[in-house]
Order: structure tokens, then sequence, then C-alpha cells
């Protein structure tokens, strides 16, 4: 059973300086005066952790990951408790605590730490005084008593394993853009945000490389039934709910990787390079084609990898992923592949899963393939009104 | 019964960069080296706790004092993982530890807490692994589980207590000057630097103005019998030891306090008066001399107690107090009373403590008595040569 109770992150930028930790403050006060219990989650104020970073960089290439943590998790002490002064002068009764304090409990693993348990007795007691509580995000402490850092998009975890922990009504995620679009709007201009999108739509998406939410994140809130909502810290709007299984008909999106190697293998060496990625918790893909079998990882990666299979790579080409997706999208892969080559753009493979389709293609064809796939082909019911839907139909 | 271990502390200016981290880093490890258990007490990097302290009065004039803990207690968050950072990349185990992580329990009193207990069994477990342990200063953590920052010299205070917890054979305190001097070297630069002193001798210093050393942190080690030493971060030398019972005879130095304020209040007024300073803690000498009473306080004491005596106060005047310590102080009184006569510097008031004599001066004549008194009566067995104590014999 859900409670009215509203978990609400904030992110680096949102809490960047004085004045925007005001305007935070003003949305947190908004979501109290509707009547909802409020669990705020804030990062450090942007430009903190890599002044931080930059220090322990000062003292060593490879700082020790424990000591590591200890200095980046002071970055979220800050923030939260300007946040808790700001709300306090505004009369609202707030209480920040650290990861440690709000019982959030992780693995061992320093600067990648995966939240195991969250003990909520010190949230519910502030709760119970009608206070607002102030989470740290991106920390935790682990069963050692030494504080942790989770991996990237750490605070969106911390927000969203909260609101499951507490069985909140919605996870509001407040960051620069206004939603998930439909296709990342810096590379396609015509990008709509989606108002609504179900899990499944959604972990495709962050699988195949949207990235306003992450994926663990996405697995998370689906595992746990949590309402996530993406919006604005500085526009008004309702932006992006994602909720539900019901995958909705259609096609929802294009999610675009251009950080891509494809690496050849000899067919004798597939076994053996596969269970090295494994190994070395590479996620990786394996196009088959003919006789030559390539495997698909992401360029940060390819360094790592190359080290231990040096001597079985064949060949190795920079490329980058489109994925249409959504349940349409398994149909019209001919389609697509059409629409390219008129434009003169290769398809260099491509592979189905249960909702999508992903197109490898070279890098410099990724941004005009996304602009006439989107353009030619999306339809979202839930982002467009009855007027776009008739210009988007494909 | 002490054991091998030392207690260093480093204020801010000795870890205000990271050079100078590392400059910290080799003290530490010349005494890991001597085969002793090190335990380090670090303050914030010079500078951040300003930094600090601006962001939170951008906020609010007066933060939440909670909020302010929260925030400031980040500082020696940085400044000891730094150091821990940089000792292990130097080859030598280390681990940092917040106040709530070393079990610093303090009272509930926000920006001005009072360590209760200690509970050393983190930084034993550590110390028993042959780490270097390093505690952040000025921040413990009340029964509430609240962050809590110490009142002023907290970070000595700190130092003193862990020293006096584990039984350290000695508590050292780096700081930027090379010892406790006979006087303020920036008022007389014949100052010369005390090589031993004992702990009534300290602590009366410590009571009427010397700076070196706050006033609880060296009641807390007479009572605790914990040896501390003076050093600088910068210079060699042994600096100055405090420690020992039996008061050394003889003038030991001269304390001065510029910044106080005379009170004239009425005979009849003196009881109720009396009072309120309590009820404000506000510390205070009476004077009394013929019909007059005169109390004496701090001046930045003076707003708050105006406020609830102005309808008694008959006169008020700036002071400058001038303390010579030592046994022999009071023997002496009428000679230095006639010395500064000489050269028309009126004493205001007068009176004895069981180791020192105090003169009221007016401000503006304090450096010059302060100067006239040391040239001509200080002996000091420990801190002066046989040479120079020919030159100093008063």
């Amino acid at each position: 059973m859900k409670r009215p109770l509203i978990v609400q992150k904030f992110g680096g930028t949102s809490v960047g300086s004085v004045e925007r930790i005001e305007n935070v403050a003003e949305h947190v006060i908004r979501a109290k005066y509707s009547g909802k219990q409020v669990v705020v989650v804030v990062s450090a104020m942007s430009g903190e952790t890599n002044r931080l970073m930059a220090l322990a960089k000062q003292v060593d290439k490879v700082p020790n990951a424990r000591e590591l943590d200890v200095l980046l998790s002071a970055g979220e002490q800050v923030s939260m408790a300007l946040l808790a002064m700001t709300l306090d002068r505004m009369g609202h009764k707030a209480v920040s605590l650290t990861g440690a304090q709000a019982g959030i409990k992780t693995n061992r693993i320093h600067n990648d730490a995966t939240i195991s348990d969250i003990d909520t007795q010190a949230i519910e007691h502030y709760l119970q005084q009608d206070q607002i509580v102030i989470v740290a995000g991106f920390q935790g402490i682990n069963d050692l008593g030494d504080i942790t850092t989770l991996g990237r998009g750490g605070s969106d975890t911390t927000a969203v394993t909260l609101a499951g922990a507490l069985k909140a009504e919605e996870c509001q995620i407040f960051t620069d853009v206004d939603g998930v679009y439909s296709c990342d709007p810096r590379v396609v201009s015509n990008a709509k945000r989606i108002a609504q999108i179900d899990y499944p739509t959604m972990e495709e998406m962050a699988r195949k490389g949207a990235k306003v939410l992450h994926l663990p994140c996405v697995q998370y809130a689906r595992n746990n039934r949590v309402p996530v909502r993406v919006v604005s810290s500085f526009t008004e709007g309702s932006g992006t709910l994602v909720c539900g299984e019901s995958v909705c008909t259609g096609l929802t999106g294009i999610a675009i990787q251009k950080d891509l190697v494809a690496i050849g293998v000899a067919a004798a060496q597939v076994e053996s390079v596969d269970k090295q990625c494994k190994m070395l918790g590479i996620e990786s893909y394996w196009l088959t084609q003919a006789n030559q079998n390539e495997l698909l990882i992401k360029a940060e990666h390819s360094d790592k990898l190359k080290l231990v299979i040096e001597d079985k790579i064949t060949q190795e080409q920079q490329v980058g992923l489109l994925t249409l997706v959504g349940t349409k999208a398994r149909e019209q892969v001919s389609h697509y592949q059409q629409l390219l080559k008129f434009s003169d753009i290769s398809v260099l493979h491509f592979f189905e899963d249960e909702h999508s389709i992903s197109l490898v293609l070279t890098p410099s064809t990724i941004d005009r393939a996304a602009n006439l796939l989107h353009d030619g082909h999306i339809i979202n019911d839930g982002a467009l009104s009855r007027e776009e839907k008739q210009v988007y139909l494909g």
C-alpha cells in the first residue's frame, strides 16, 4: 500500500547555488502544502564533486577508495544542510541526514556501492514529527561502519530506493530537462516529451542509451512498483511519469549511443571472450553475421578488455547504436533500412530485443539517422497531442 | 598507565593545502617510525570553515544551529580524507574517522558542544591493525544521533580528550608558533619560548589571555594528566611541554588581554549583577576599591550583559589586563607599580590570584607595560639559557 508521501530528488545543477536552493525549497514546500509527507534527496552542489575529486587527484592519481568516499560524501553534506537551513528560514521544520544517519546500508564496494537495505527508523521518527526530511544522495554506510558512495546516477538510486522502502506514492526526479523525450533533444530538435511511459519501455530506453534515468534506477522502480516522475527544476510542467507494466503500442522513442566499439573475434574464441567479458563485468552484445563474430561494448571498457583478449582480436571499429523502442519496432525493420538506404546511410548490423530493434551504424551517421527515423516513424500516444500525432504518424 | 601512543593535532593552517598535508604526513610518519601508535586529529583546511560559514550566512543571518553543525563538520571530513590518502600513497596504512565514527559523544548544545564521553572501540580496532587513525577534530555526535561541533579551540579539545581516553603518553598540538612564549611575541619581541611549563601555571596563563592553548583544553589535560606539547608544523624544535603539578618558582610569563570592559555598579546592585553574569555564563572579575565596584568582563559579552543590567550601570570604560604569572609575582607588586609609574603608566586597579598579579591598565598602555615588565622581570628556568638568565634576571 502506498502512502501520501513524496520523495523528491534534486541533482547538482538544481542545488548549484544558494539562490537555486531557494528554488528547490519552493518545490519542497509546494509538495508539503499539498498535504503529503516529503522526503528530499540531494546531490552535491554542481562543481563540488569535481573540486573534491581534483584535490584527491592532486594527492594521488588513484586515490585510496575508502578515503575517496569519505571525501566525496562531504559534498552532499553541504547541500543538504543548506537546504535544511533555507526551509527553516522559510518557517518549515526540516532536518538533514547523512546516508549513515538515514540508515542507507550498502555492500562494501567503495566508489560503486549498491544499496542492500534501508533502515527507515530515523526517517520515520522525523516524519512523525511532521518534519521535512532531507537525505544525502549518492552515499551510504557498509557493515564495517565505513562511508560508501554509490555508482553513477547514485542520487537517483537513493531516491527511488527510499521511495520503495517508504512506500511513497511517487518519486520525483527533478533535473535540468522537463521529462523523458522521444529522442535526445540535442540530437533531434523535433523530439517530444513523453507524458507517460511504462516500465518495460523505459527500461529498454535506458538500457539502450537514454540518459535521463539510469538503468538500475528504472529496474528498481519497476521491481518495487515505484512511480517515478522526471520533472524540471526550472520550468513548470508535469514532466514524464514512469509507471505501469503494460507496454504501450507503437513506437515510443529512439535511444542512441555513440561511444561503442565493435571488436571482431574468431569463431573459436567467442566462448572464452564471452566468459572474460562477464568476469570483468562488461556489458556486451554479440553481433553474428555470416562467419563474422563481433562484440559490441562501450568504448570506455575497451582498454580493460583488450588487456586480456588482445591476441584474440581480428578487427576493431568505432560504431554507434540507434535503437527504436516500441512494440511496433520489430515489424518495421525493413522499412527503416530502406529509409536509411535512400539517404546513403548503411546499416552495419541490426539486432532485435523484445521491444526494440537496434541498428549498428558508423558514428558519423547516427545523428542524421536519428532525425530521419524519428520524424518518419515516432508515434507516441502519451507524448503527442492529436494534432501532433497527425504530423508524426509514420 | 600511559602507553606508547602519541596523539598529534594539526590545525587549519597546517592542513591548508595538499602540499602542507604532505608535510603533516611526514610528521605523522616520523612518530610512527619512532615505534609509537599514532592518532591524528585534524581541523578543516584553513579558509574552508569561513567558506562554509559564508554560504550559511547567505541563507540565513542566524542559521539553524543543528544544520550549521552538519555543514561545518563537512570541513574536517575533507582534510582527514586527504591526509589518509596522502599517507596511503606514501605506503602507510591509515584510516579516517568522523567524530561520530570515532565515538566522540557530546551533549546536545549545537555549535558549542562539550565532549561527554569517547567510545574508543573503533579507534582501538584500527590501532590493533597497526593503522594510523585520523580523527576529525571539532566534531562529535549527541545522544540523538545528531552531528555537533565543539566550541572555540574544538580540535585541541578533541585531541587532548582523545589522548586522555587512549592513555596516550603525549598529546602534540602542532600549530604555526613553535611553543608557549613568556609573552605574546607580537607584542614583546624579546619574548622567549618556554621549554617546559607546569599545568597550574599554564592554566593561569590561558585563563588570563595567553591564546596558544584554550583554557578548557589545559584544564582537561591537567585533570587527566595528559602531557601536552605545543610544537610548530613548519619548523624543527621540541616546542613547549606542558606537564606536572609543581609550580615552577619565579616569574613564568605575562598574559595580556586587550578587549575588556570595566563596568561600574552601585554597591547595592553588586549581588544581583553578579547573579546575572553567572546566569548568562559570562566570566567576570569584581574590582573593589574604596567605594567603587567595577565588573571586568570581555568586551564581546558587554552587549548581552547590558541588555539586562542597563539601569544598574554607573560608568563604563574600555580597559586592558596585564597578568604576571608565577610564584614570585605577588611579592613584587609594588615593584611593578613603581616601574610603571616611572614610565607614566597608571595602574587603574590590581588584583591577585593564587599564582598571579593582574594589573588593569588603559588599553593604549598595555603593549608598553608588557615590554617594560617583561624585560625587567621575567625569569624562566625552563626557557632561558644561563646567559639569557643573566640578561633577564629582574
